[in-house]
């Protein structure tokens, strides 16, 4: 098996907020999706569902009730998470597949990038608003929602904390030299 | 700028609970910790902080502490939410944290797998025994520990639900066609 190094796909990856008038192919968009599906989920139990949004009207709708959903994305993609696949696992079992959907969202965020697609993901919509407008079920949770389309930038890198402040060697505090 | 489909990566990547008992060369753990730092987080606030465990008695501590644990890792990368960071954010705060925590985590897996090196995220731990183990204060929370190392072998792939039945078209229920 060849292995290949991926750090600068993950590395270059930004959160895009501002789209170009330029459909994606359906067959990346596929990709895109299937990218989610392989994400780890604790026990298998893959408690996701994946709303493909790629109608204008419902984009648009979709806007009026997500704040945090900046420019005019070609697709969304709404995260969710099924009650019914997690609830055996008790208490743990919602936060384990919030995990799992965040996993799955960044599978998807990275893949879209490796094809030159820009996305940002999106914690700030109204969930009931978006539950109705896209006839969600009662025991099925909107999470996240994924905006894709071609950037008319990719963006500078935005700061990030330095490694030697996030990560630490066997204790708590103790610097990790690299 | 020049894309490449990481979709193969994506789809390679197991989870991995059987190691052999060879070094993780320190260079691709610092690669490895490094893309958990480009993960996408919410406001850019990076709750994030990454224990790396590669003391073999540690290992051998937290070990017993965690159910979820399996196998003989070479390190381990508790990935914590530190709460200083996001509790301005409100009552959705330490869920935004978990999210860009968890995408941090599949970050890892990704670049750990891209090098060759198995991983597992694992939820089964007891959080108060690994706190005092490793010395985190009361503000910083353990919420993943990925195990690494190499593989004894890759697994075949784990069964997937099929793309017909997760995905859905612009609202719930109806088929994406790919």
């Amino acid at each position: 098996m060849g292995f290949e190094d991926i750090l600068h796909v993950i590395k270059g990856r930004r959160s895009i907020r501002e789209f170009i008038d330029k459909e994606i192919p359906r067959e990346h968009l596929t990709k895109i999706v299937e990218a989610g599906v392989w994400a780890p989920s604790g026990s298998n139990i893959q408690p996701w569902e994946f709303i493909v949004v790629d109608d204008v009207k419902m984009i648009e709708k979709v806007k009026l009730v997500s704040p945090g959903l900046f420019g005019n994305p070609k697709a969304l993609i709404v995260i969710c998470v099924n009650r019914a696949k997690y609830e055996r696992g008790g208490s743990q079992g919602r936060l384990i597949a919030l995990m799992d959907a965040s996993m799955a969202a960044q599978n998807i965020m990275l893949e879209a990038y490796s094809l030159g697609v820009g996305s940002c993901p999106i914690a700030s919509f109204n969930k009931l608003a978006v539950k109705e407008l896209l006839k969600i079920p009662e025991h099925v949770e909107p999470v996240l929602i994924i905006s894709l389309g071609y950037p008319s930038k990719w963006p500078d890198p935005p700061k990030r904390r330095p490694l030697k402040e996030v990560v630490h060697l066997n204790e708590y505090g103790r610097p990790y030299e690299g």
